[in-house]
């Protein structure tokens, strides 16, 4: 089914109005009166509609249905990686919301060779907000993960901490696996940290655990930094039984 | 650890002698006398190797010990994808190397809009081995996965039935989950087999299911093509206990 996505605001009364892009795409797709669409807010609500016009830059639905977004995970996951280097962190996004992610959180650490400054940064996010909602409406998600950055090490730690499951991902690591921190189950929230290309620190492992996160490991192969948070995210959805 | 790629009769004796493209990558790495790599026939056995000389073009090596690869996992998993456009093919060969992969089998299907002839198929399955062969070095793995292209659906069909878990993905499942489909567990090889970015037909699902296959599910959300049999090699790898 077809998926726009509208401001919250606009999903208010039992007629919705899209137009500007929105009413452009609906044209292209020359959706036919009748025909059932999705409005989705990208957050907490989608309204299954019925197409009653089309035409002079706008397309008026009828709301038939308010509900949470049928085809999001029930657990939140929150991917957590250092600054890539040029375009792998819009790779990590797009995948990531593909996979359900939550919410896409970005921060530097010692080895990061790419930190975007803070000029750069605005309009990077909103290039990266747009492939998150791109992916969403493509992968058929009714929230748009938000694209997030942090302007600190020290401060992804402990937004990180936050979560039931708080795992960071080191190389390094050989007795704790992945398998073993979620074998308690029954977890609502995870985050996943992982490093930039050159890896993390030592003592920004230690950092991690004494802010609270458990380290893991994700198996004898070493991860491409835009691999690992993408095989951990597969790994989580699948113990929490999303597939 | 620095690893080199040789032929399988490289690996005889107890003295190797590595030339060409291992000779000038050894130079660029400055090995001195003394110091560990490995050398891998990229198939079933590894070298730990002492740097016995180095220079005019060649690096002599003293064989210390020979063993299995040491980071293969223990499940073979056979990546069945129906040929993508573009360089989605050569994406997936990467990270499913990365993330262990016994081999990559790329073949045709109804809705393919990438069908290589098999003129320019020579040069592709070059150029797709040299991935998996870097992707291997990168990754830390002593065997190079095989990459196959097979002329028929139904020849693909028939090669991964003959694994103890044989698994369609499709975005039309809803009743059996991949967790259902290992459950029962003991197994030692896998076909995972995803379809291109149309999707596999119906009927081809139903050729599928008489060639022995379990048809899954990847959960609520519809994954691209690329990134179908990467979560799944994942959450495989993940359930038999790899990481």
């Amino acid at each position: 089914m077809v998926r726009f996505f509208v401001e919250p605001e606009a999903l208010l009364g039992d007629t919705l109005t899209l137009t500007g892009e929105n009413a452009q795409h609906a044209k292209v797709l020359r959706l036919k009166q009748g025909e059932e669409v999705l409005v989705c807010d990208g957050q907490e609500q989608e309204c299954l509609c019925a197409v009653q016009s089309t035409g002079s830059g706008q397309l008026v639905l009828d709301v038939k249905e308010r509900r949470e977004p049928a085809s999001e995970a029930s657990v939140k996951v929150s991917v957590y990686m250092a600054f890539p280097k040029a375009d792998k962190l819009e790779h990590v996004i797009q995948k990531a919301t593909e996979l359900g992610a939550f919410e896409i959180i970005a921060f530097p650490s010692a080895r990061c060779i790419s930190r975007p400054d803070d000029k750069s940064l605005k309009k990077k996010l909103e290039r990266w907000q747009k492939i998150a909602l791109s992916a969403a409406g493509q992968s058929g998600r009714g929230r748009i993960p938000q694209v997030l950055t942090l302007s600190s090490y020290q401060e992804a730690l402990h937004r990180a901490a936050t979560a039931d499951k708080a795992l960071l991902f080191y190389e390094n690591e050989q007795a704790v696996t992945l398998k073993m921190a979620l074998s308690s189950g029954g977890y609502q929230t995870v985050s996943l940290l992982t490093g930039p290309e050159g890896g993390l620190e030592e003592t920004e492992v230690v950092q991690a655990r004494e802010a609270g996160l458990q380290v893991c490991t994700l198996g004898k192969r070493i991860l491409r930094c835009e691999t690992a948070p993408l095989c951990a995210l597969s790994a989580v959805m699948y113990d929490a039984g999303e597939f």
